[in-house]
């Protein structure tokens, strides 16, 4: 068989999986064979959550008793806490969240069972726990007292809840929890494909998630919701985001929050969910300005270069308004696409082969030590 | 371009490297030109570490300079010493490496910076605090106190003397040192891949390298000295060796410790170089039968599978007579290869693309919430 020479790996083929795909030609984003327009409209979180690990869709008694699990598991040990509190003011939150889910890893009792029965409880205890390490991590940094998690809150209203300190509304929870779920899985993006490669040494779940942090903290990768949200409070107005929209595109500066690799011709339906989510939530937070500064920046883009907003463009004001710290967002992102990552590690545990690709030497040959000009 | 189905990513060509190369014809690691065994008899590690980071064989005088800016850099963070204490005693020694490095990572002022020149001064520090990192983690699940790193022990010297406690002698000293050659660079294994997917994103070298530890940790990867040293223990003879292997062999279980995927045909050279450290080690310590009992098992799978040593086979017995505990040995694996990763990474930002490979699908598709049985 002969060496490809396949730099990024671009259309390289790297796994089989039964768990998403982006269907480019349909501009489809599949999820277990729902496409993820249609489940953000119709269920909640913890149903994706219950698509992902379990296969289906919960019933309505299924999706509590669910919800019941993961509640079991809430609760950090207190030695992640004092980790957390530890780390320094200077901290990034995704090296936080790297270090918190790299300590949680020795605290659990199945952590190199890789078996499919105790990799999906591993997967409730995370989802469990990552929202408080996101939320603990933050409040630690700013010396603010932990929030203990709420049972009589829904698992999204609760993870909202630690973040702000603030029980949400019911719009705030729904609006919130649909954000969870276009966040929740995404086919292979580098933090899945990381965690994969990972987890192909037959390393544990915990290990291969801190790496799929470690990959999704990159510019090239998430933070492009807090690069949206730092310029659309730079602007300020809609006349000052079309003048520094113009001025990026003539400098030929990458713009965050447009474009996206699926939805190419269409507007993306998970921009347009968020859209839909900023108009209620600007008007009921009486920031009507956010929205409409947005609306141009959108209009912008379409007349100037014929780009569509992407996820990113809309669910950072969405957040901001919902009183999640900005730097968290990135965070809160990698909370949603936990049960993601975790399906992708269950999966690659189930059908495990390797990741070990080739290189092509560039370097020199034949040089030797004993006649090195140096020595 | 068509898309190319291949699992494992077998025989793709993932990234050019001018590091180094595994010659499968010629049976001959390549690094920077140099043929790694040639290396391992002639220079020391910390001119690998020079030829790795710089491109060029260090002259006497800047090694000693090398030297110097990495003694610089000993010494952790209070509060990393403090995280290390915290971690639990169950915690799997990579999983504290992982944690340490995790941790550190937040210290360091020029995390984010991923110039050519700030990328190796980072490596530099890694250098410095890895090893103090494995010997601090050991020490501090047992509750022994710290050992200070010393300035006037070479940087092999003082890695070997922070594990154990004892300034090691010249002949352990050169022993350890052309152990930490021989496992310092191999192309682009598990580890180092996940190290350049991580960095792809424009995340950085301490995440990337944290990556790298998770996947160190798998069976398939690392760890395997430290299974051979189990069974070398368990045996305790050369007559109980051997009918460990054949019965291993009768029932097709995986034997650690032997065959290699460039060493095919003749032995692993780096084996070779081991098995002499063993022989002269084993004298002076006084275990002439560890070194007998190797002798005989290699002999046991030449004649019954026709199969070779590898490193490990080798390399697990002479750190055991260095002293370094048995849960260190995949550590400091780590700690010897973290140069080799650091110049991948470095390589990786100086000439970037992301690694974003694709699935092939093999789910359902057109299903609708509405219509789903569970609902």
């Amino acid at each position: 068989m002969s060496d490809l020479h396949r730099p990024g790996l671009e259309n390289v083929i790297a796994s089989e999986t039964a768990i998403s795909y982006l269907d480019v030609e349909e501009e489809e984003i599949v999820i277990r064979g729902y496409d993820l327009i249609e489940l953000a409209q119709n269920v909640t979180y913890l149903d994706i959550v219950g698509l992902l690990l379990y296969d289906v869709l919960p019933s309505k008694r299924s999706r509590k008793d669910l919800e019941g699990d993961i509640q079991k598991e809430y609760g950090l040990p207190q030695n992640v806490c004092s980790v957390l509190a530890l780390l320094p003011p200077q901290a990034h939150a995704m090296d936080v969240l790297r270090t918190g889910i790299s300590t949680l890893a020795s605290y659990d009792p199945e952590l190199d069972d890789r078996s499919h029965e105790a990799n999906v409880r591993k997967a409730l205890r995370l989802l469990a726990k990552v929202p408080q390490i996101v939320a603990y991590g933050y409040r630690a940094k700013y010396s603010q007292p932990f929030i203990e998690p709420r049972k009589d809150l829904s698992y999204t209203a609760n993870f909202l809840y630690m973040m702000t300190g603030h029980v949400p509304t019911q719009l705030e929870t729904d609006i919130f929890d649909q954000s969870l779920i276009v966040y929740s899985e995404h086919e292979m993006p580098n933090s899945t494909f990381a965690a994969r490669v990972i987890a192909s040494t037959q390393s544990d779940l915990y290990g291969a998630l801190t790496g799929a942090v470690a990959s999704l903290k990159g510019t090239l990768h998430g933070g492009a919701n807090e690069a949206v949200m730092a310029m659309l409070l730079e602007a300020g107005t809609e006349e000052k985001l079309e003048s520094i929209l113009l001025a990026k595109l003539q400098k030929r500066e990458r713009i965050m929050g447009f474009g996206h690799r699926v939805y190419m011709k269409k507007a993306d339906p998970r921009a347009l969910l968020m859209k839909t989510a900023l108009d209620e939530l600007a008007i009921i937070k009486n920031q009507p300005q956010l929205y409409n500064m947005c609306v141009r920046g959108e209009e912008v883009m379409k007349r100037e270069k014929n780009l569509h907003p992407n996820l990113d463009y809309y669910a950072a004001p969405v957040y901001y308004l919902l009183g999640i710290p900005i730097e968290l967002f990135t965070p809160v992102f990698l909370a949603a696409r936990t049960v993601g990552i975790c399906a992708h590690v269950i999966e690659q545990h189930d059908h495990n082969r390797l990741y070990r690709p080739r290189v092509s030497y560039t370097g020199p040959r034949n040089l030797h030590p004993s006649t090195a000009e140096s020595l």
